[in-house]
């Protein structure tokens, strides 16, 4: 599944936007584009941080769902492993080469689970989370029908509304319950607070963390207090990870946007009130898109519309530019205000997209691009693997 | 590429998320559940009602990107032939075995130009639309090096703000252009009026379609005084065919998502004043979800979410239900409102996406049931196919 990929079996066009060795601007649109320069800075730079607050980093892979940058993640930032949702993605991870998978999100159907527990024999440690005691039997019996172990994270809702139990009782009830089962060991918590990674303010989104942080603490002392150890106490993303990563609880992050960046995330602001994607983090995703008509004088069309991106997190914005604006997305077209007319049809221009995760899951590939060349191509290897 | 799926290949869960014959019980979800006695419905509707205006009916494959859904329209609703908006779009759809292809979209690229012109030699009529004067010497050049034949429309922009011409004159300007360059004929003119498609009242989409038609029209007769008969005048959706067809100047309609429905669409009101997913069409798409968590009481959590849908137009609904509510989207989750907690965790929902074209583009599979049972499991072609 993730073989290399034998550009010369495809024509350019047909199967692949670009081919190895090309000029920038001879690449098919619309396609993604990652600017590799920053995108090895980005990566660095968070497995520094990692290093500095002395917590590991489990990169987030339903980001990229690409095998290429997870494994390049690993070689430039240290990352322990990666972190997914779903068990598909998790089998492309562990079949590229990743060994220390972490599902972090339930499983819960009965062939997604018989799955999960398949996946240690692709030679991978294999965690998933937990939040309901009834699920215990049903990952025990799994994994002991194939001879393999599943470790288990008690999932906190700290915060997000999504999955998560929200009293220490209940984590300590599952916990026990987990280390009771065959099968199964008992890894510690996750506690990943979503909903306020994308909270502009600074001080804002340190406020929610530190009730993240109070109600985790609370949940791993009493823990201990019945001898259950947490080997892996995880969350953080790229809007909080330095208050994660300093708490003195959590000892792994599990930052995903922070690699690519995008419009969404690049508007919150650091401690010192600046914008993200202003020095912290660098663009290094790009969709490209071609202009393909000009019809009207302060108007042009590009061919970057909803099939090419998601816009749940608003529009993209034009990279580098500020004589032009995309100002609409249709299925198959993106609307650009040129009140100069200074746009010409087959000029090329790079969006950074609203929301990086779901814009990536709607490409085949990443055309990977330095100085002016392209370098690499790889797939969006867990593209659309979402069961 | 379109060669039937062998599926006794592949292993339910890891490339398909059904099999031929199980239970609709036992998909794997998130996926593309398509209803087929209502797809079937709609698809023989639409054509009846083509037939009855005296039009014919060039479906619009961009919806679907799907060959066999295609192919069923051919067949059951005797369409004419298909529209998309891509040329890797088109190129699936002839390989597929469709005989008369119209990219309803500007072409611009030099690559893309060429791969339009050998588009013939997959034994497809081959059609595009122009409205740039400019272009036309590129289309010309290329049809001329593979020595076939591209048919062009003039694109009138009639209200829909994207790509197209404004005025008469430069209608006749292009089509004179068209006329003359070698390896191109004139065929017509493409005047889809998207924007108004989904305005709630038909009173409202009719005043705009009026304005479309008297457009349209003067183009016709201009260009008949020129000498230049139009072969095609194509437009019409869903929310508007019924104008088109019965305008005495359009001849082929244009409409995508009359044959699944969706809730953007499903909401806009027919003329008697009811919602045309009520009556007019049935929902034949669904998102079929699982429930995997339920650890509090009055929320439940799905496994569909953006990465399994497109939000652009609003979220989905849940079919059949008004007990529960699913009132927020986030990458992999759908949070729904279970006021009375009478939803289980893997307990299977049917949502009706809010937006079906860029939700299918998302899907690799339609898994088609009837009588609760899977029938058939058709590749999503076309899926990502967005050069």
């Amino acid at each position: 599944m993730n073989a290399p990929v034998k550009l010369e079996e495809l024509e350019v066009g047909y199967d692949v936007p670009a081919a190895i060795g090309m000029s920038e601007n001879d690449i098919q649109t619309p396609c993604l584009v990652l600017d590799l320069d920053a995108l090895e800075r980005n990566i660095v730079k968070m497995g520094n941080f990692a290093k500095e607050m002395g917590v590991r980093h489990r990169i987030h892979g339903k980001m990229h769902k690409s095998v290429d940058v997870a494994l390049l993640q690993e070689k430039l930032g240290g990352s322990c492993g990666v972190c997914c949702q779903k068990v598909s993605e998790a089998e492309v991870f562990a079949r590229g080469g990743i060994k220390d998978v972490l599902v972090s999100n339930q499983v819960r159907d009965p062939a997604k689970i018989d799955r999960l527990a398949r996946l240690p024999k692709l030679g991978a440690r294999t965690i998933c989370c937990v939040d309901d005691v009834a699920n215990v039997a049903d990952l025990s019996a799994a994994a002991q029908k194939h001879g393999t172990e599943i470790e288990c994270l008690v999932e906190i809702d700290c915060g997000a509304g999504r999955c998560g139990v929200t009293t220490t009782p209940e984590v300590v009830e599952i916990a026990k319950a987990i280390d009771a089962a065959p099968g199964l060991k008992f890894s510690g918590i996750q506690a990943y607070q979503g909903a306020m990674q994308h909270m502009d303010e600074y001080e804002d989104r340190k406020a929610k963390i530190d009730i993240a942080v109070a109600m985790v603490k609370d949940a791993v002392d009493a823990l201990k207090a019945e001898g259950l150890e947490c080997d892996i106490v995880g969350g953080g993303g790229t809007g909080s990870y330095y208050f994660e990563g300093n708490s003195g609880v959590y000892n792994e992050l599990q930052c995903g946007s922070y690699a690519f960046m995008d419009a969404d995330y690049g508007r919150i602001h650091d401690k010192d009130g600046n914008r993200i994607d202003q020095g912290e983090w660098e663009n290094a995703l790009f969709i490209l898109t071609s202009v393909m008509s000009h019809a009207k004088a302060e108007k042009a069309i590009c061919d970057a519309g909803l099939k090419a991106q998601s816009v749940d997190s608003g529009l993209p914005f034009i990279y580098g530019r500020d004589d032009v604006e995309y100002i609409k997305c249709s299925d198959e077209h993106g609307v650009i205000s040129d009140p100069k007319g200074v746009l010409k049809v087959n000029e090329k221009l790079k969006l950074v997209p609203g929301h990086c995760d779901p814009t990536c899951n709607v490409h085949d590939w990443y055309v990977g691009v330095r100085n002016g060349k392209v370098e690499t191509i790889w797939p969006v290897s867990a593209r659309g693997k979402a069961y």
